[in-house]
């Protein structure tokens, strides 16, 4: 197997930058010395938190998303802040989105969302024992819960009724583990 | 359930463009009046190919991906040029980055690639009784073919070894259709 990073970098320079990503544009030398730029979406990781009741209800969000302009149901998300590490944001997003709490953070997979233009890493988690409360962020009238049993959930990531591609992959990913605590519902 | 866009868009930019994406930064109001900046990377849809032969071995692409500094199994993937559809840029894909032609696409699913900053759609196909052939893009050392039984491709997608995100999941989703081709294997 070739070198980890078949390229040098020979300059690099931020094109934007804003609070939540960034585009980074670099200058590549590759080992037979030709030279190319690729432009990446530079993106702190996130997590994806998969939350389910203690009677195995999984709680999705249905909310509206401005770049596709389309209502997706998805899980509880948020980029992970420099201070905290990611097992530490999905209990906060768990809690800001959705107002919950969990009996259980269980680190399950991650994965790169978007790696032919960004550095975006997912760490998935699943929140056990969940009980829901009030969610700290304002509630608008661009988000509702859709709270579903575990194996309609497993479902419907299964047939692409979740259309946030993450979420779907998150809620996948948690189904062996899911399968050790509802047999029933895999 | 809210109209579909919550928002008016009062002005609209590109800060930056590329043949391959561009990031457009749009003034919103709300219909309570306030004003907000929305920065969305604009991207066409690409399609995911998951291409399988006729004895039931799937084709996965080991590859260095620059934007992640890491090698990532995918399955071919590609953005779907303006000229052609879908389920034809699927047929191109195959074709260009396996050498790979198939006795039948069959379109599974889409899914969002990432909902939270950019607009891209991914379009899943399912590609059955495919014949490897020479790649029409050059052989790079950055690449190579990792070729598994579907049963074995399915464990490595449920269990986060295909780090490539939108590869695991447009595995997974073509689990029932592979059900029904290779019922031993899923």
């Amino acid at each position: 197997m070739s070198p980890k990073r078949p390229y040098e970098v020979i300059a690099s320079e931020h094109l934007w930058q804003s609070r939540w990503y960034s585009l980074r544009q670099d200058r590549l030398r590759a080992p037979n010395g030709s030279e190319a730029t690729y432009t990446v979406v530079e993106k702190p990781g996130a997590v994806w938190v998969v939350p389910v009741t203690e009677q195995g209800a999984l709680v999705l969000i249905n909310q509206y998303r401005y770049p596709v302009d389309d209502w997706c149901l998805e899980v509880p998300a948020g980029n992970v802040e420099p201070e905290f590490t990611p097992a530490e944001m999905a209990v906060r997003e768990l809690r800001e989105e959705i107002g919950g709490t969990a009996s259980q953070i269980v680190p399950i997979a991650e994965f790169y969302t978007m790696n032919g233009i960004g550095n975006e890493i997912a760490w998935v988690f699943l929140a056990l024992g969940v009980t829901l409360g009030r969610p700290r962020r304002e509630p608008t009238e661009h988000m509702e819960l859709c709270i579903v049993p575990v194996g309609e959930a497993l479902r419907m990531a299964r047939t692409g009724l979740i259309k946030d591609g993450p979420s779907a992959l998150a809620i996948l990913l948690c189904e062996a583990e899911l399968g050790t605590h509802f047999p029933e519902s895999v």
